[in-house]
């Protein structure tokens, strides 16, 4: 499944006792349509706060549904800061997290005066102008295989801290900055802490040298402030086209009621 | 005052007992700064669920402020769903809703299969897909100067009904279209009933001719569809050049703490 949600109200993807997770939420709503407690396995988890534009699930079930029924069912079942993209059959060997061989994300900066209502929990707020010309020079020298231990959080888990960025590209309209990575991988925290370093950079506090340097250090206590989750969006995870998951998921606006086009197989 | 509001949380612009309103919660703020009771005027008040990228206000005051002062001062009284952009004294002739010369709004449609968590309160959702090129078509018979009677509120208390429609605009990106209206001024819900009836043309559910049609029969009853609040931004007004807004109105990033550089005045 294709998952879209707003993280603002979430205490992140996974579930923990007491709070509301997005995992507990979408598998309540999934196994009421499947009739059978329902664990699913995401492609990148996320914090709170952060939000996705297509989150990767997949879950196993014995459950016999149509693809339109898995959608428009756990959407009916779902709060309105949730909701299912698509549904697919897959392989029985497709596993959402570890056969993603990339993810995508994008991270948002509304750099203004003042705060923006209507972006408050979209974006984050830098009061000071960035200079987009630094960031794209300093982000340039992350791209490649490196040790980002200088930008993986304390408590991150990963065996390795060595990840390929595929791309970092920045791009500018009306004031609201969009910073888009891609990699095999990301560690805890990592696109935050490039986020804040690129801020760092553009705000000429930091030299356009310090992410070279900071990869060089290996060294998470050296590294930039953490950038707040507000701004951060899981773009998608890209799989082996042996998958079959088609390259434009979504479920096609409906031409009629009843005969739906649907891109998906 | 320039004022960016997310509408969601409030029962429309206007003051209304017992009820939370953009205008009692921004008058509440500025008169605090000013330590005096406040009445705003404003270009044009709003629905509930309606949002606003710079609505502007004028007010009175005896009270003695920087320019930065009322903003950072009233943007400190503010919930997160309000701010003030910029400020700038008027001469006492301005008038907020009486002077402007033209109002610009846009409405956003998310056309998608399934409901976007992201967008729930910023896009009004459609999951038929619509055809931009028939609403463009239809959308030119409205621009001109017409009686706008079937594009009316029933209970809109403007005095005449015609208004002269400057510009009519559609772009699409990603599934989100934006509609954009120009107008020396909007009657009540003219714009959610263009937005409506446009929807309707571009389902394929009425022909091209539809608005011309509707134009002269000059009867509401005989309109279309009311397009839901959420989509609908007041984006800004335009003023007589004598009064000497600016046009890029917004406080400028602050380039150090002590010494901003402001475009307005």
């Amino acid at each position: 499944m294709g998952i879209e949600y707003d993280g603002s109200a979430f205490r992140g993807w996974q579930i923990q006792v007491g709070v509301r997770s997005v995992q507990a939420t979408l598998e309540e709503a999934i196994g009421r349509v499947a009739d059978h407690p329902i664990r699913v396995q995401c492609a990148g988890r996320t914090d709170a706060g952060v939000h996705a534009d297509e989150q990767v699930v997949h879950f196993d079930t014995a459950a016999r549904r149509t693809e339109r029924a898995w959608v428009l069912g756990t959407n009916v079942n779902l709060p309105p800061d949730v909701a299912v993209r698509w549904a697919c059959p897959v392989d029985p060997r497709f596993h959402a997290r570890f056969e993603a061989q990339a993810r995508h994300y994008r991270y948002l900066i509304m750099v203004r005066a003042t705060r923006s209502p209507l972006q408050r929990d979209r974006a984050v707020w830098s009061h000071r102008p960035l200079d987009i010309e630094r960031m794209r020079e300093a982000g340039q020298a992350l791209v490649g295989v490196h040790d980002f231990s200088s930008f993986r959080a304390v408590a991150c888990q990963a065996k390795s801290p060595i990840r390929h960025l595929h791309y970092l590209e920045l791009s500018e309209t009306d004031g609201l900055i969009q910073l888009r990575v891609g990699a095999n991988g990301f560690l805890h925290h990592m696109v935050r802490n490039i986020a804040g370093v690129l801020m760092t950079i553009g705000r000429g506090e930091a030299s356009v040298e310090w992410t070279r340097e900071l990869l060089e250090l290996r060294d998470r206590r050296l590294g930039g402030v953490t950038a707040p989750p507000q701004g951060l969006y899981f773009v998608r995870a890209d799989y082996p086209e042996g998958f079959r998951l088609p390259s434009g998921r979504a479920l096609a606006p409906s031409t009629d009621q009843h005969n739906v086009t649907r891109s998906c197989l």
